[in-house]
């Protein structure tokens, strides 16, 4: 049940939904001493993951910040390096926070540049600005595995109407990880779209369903697949064809890297 | 020669290159007193291409804005409201501009989230907020046909070492323009990839060729080839299928809407 190894596991939006289940799982496959970094805006939510997670063996920080900020990737980069020992075996970067947008608007509404690019910054630079810095701060060497996972959407393919910000943002940021996985060949990218769950990003305070809502269960196990995938992915060699796009029925996983 | 009737164009990045052509090529397909609207950073370029549009009888309006800038959308439509009358039967607005960001750098090197705001700004709020804006001052009514163009890019598609910004600004673009042909059913969206260039958007003051470079000529050829789907558009009568994503050697011209 250790697939993982030694981890340095670094996971945004870990507070609540997909990420903070995310983040339980992988404590479940990963070796004693592991380093977990949780970062989300809400601190009382993140300091509860934090106690459920410290009954395994594990070191966890958490880092709370909005990440549209500029400074947001310095200050989680600053936490993993504070955290991490030369033991890590494994560096996995879960690019999971996002947030709806207002989806009760059409796009012909959207006409002010700042509530574009404030969304934008919060779902597409943070994602890029995060990657960047926890790449450059743990770059590749021997004896390491890299592996950035992007939480995707079937957003990011279809066109619905009334989710301009969020199909926008989405689709901005598979092309970006998609570009990430052409450049960098010791790095694993993953590419993930959960499908329907019972909670999705924010907005306006609320929680919306995208479709329905479904069982809990379901988001777990949707999860396990995942993270199988991941530990899968490890053992793989690398082929010359590293952009795998997968028909829309097997789109939730695309390994790019 | 006047198969798009009198009109209303509004051109982003006019000032020379891809969107100087499109607007010298557009005039040859207006009826007389049409308007144009050329919007651009330089004003010379535009002021040379007014004097030489103004040769067609057209009337013809430079806006010089830095389109990133939060007033660009309103400066764009007070000037084509100003510059419009009621006999206008088509509204078409050419979204051109666009600029390469940084092609000299790897993703791993975009840390800072004011650069790549800044990019996203440029490249897809400003696009978002302008077709926004235009649609909004400019609503649906009988006898005006309504056009939006996006002139794309390979790069919306498939990932290029290096070119992380520049991918990732076409794929939100093209994205954004798939849910607004979902949401409109009078607009015509077109989406328009012209192919290698001779001149590309300018980075840091140099202009670079994508591929290699091509003649001039092929420039032309290609928009009148966008020109002349345009134009063939506006008999269709559109279909359940809004969204026509052809295969990739089909890709250069979209129909969404």
């Amino acid at each position: 049940m250790e697939q993982l190894g030694r981890v340095l596991c670094i996971i945004t939006g870990a507070s609540r939904g997909f990420g903070r289940t995310v983040a339980k799982e992988m404590a479940r496959l990963v070796k004693p001493r592991s380093v977990f970094i949780v970062v989300a805006r809400s601190g009382d939510e993140l300091r509860t993951l934090k106690a459920e997670l410290a009954e395994s063996d594990l070191e966890v920080r958490c880092v709370v910040v909005d990440l549209s900020l500029t400074e947001a990737p310095e200050m989680v980069v600053r936490a993993a390096k504070e955290a991490s020992s030369p033991d890590i075996e494994h560096l996995i970067l879960v690019n999971n926070a996002a947030s709806l947008g207002d989806v009760s608007r059409f796009t012909k509404s959207f006409t002010s540049m700042a509530e574009v690019n404030a969304y934008l910054s919060s779902n597409v630079s943070s994602a890029l600005c995060l990657t960047a810095s926890v790449l450059q701060a743990f770059p590749e060497q021997s004896g390491l595995r890299r592996c950035v996972i992007n939480i995707s959407s079937l957003c990011a393919l279809k066109p619905f109407c009334s989710w301009v910000l969020y199909c926008t943002g989405k689709a901005a940021r598979e092309m970006m990880f998609k570009v990430l996985a052409e450049e960098e060949p010791d790095l694993r990218v993953l590419n993930y779209a959960p499908g329907t769950r019972e909670t999705v990003p924010r907005s306006n305070g609320t929680r919306t369903s995208l479709l329905k809502h479904r069982q809990f269960s379901m988001r777990r196990s949707t999860i396990r697949t995942c993270l199988r995938c991941l530990v899968r992915s490890l053992g793989k060699i690398r082929t010359s064809s590293r952009c795998y796009r997968p028909s829309l029925a097997l789109y939730r996983v695309a390994l790019w890297g």
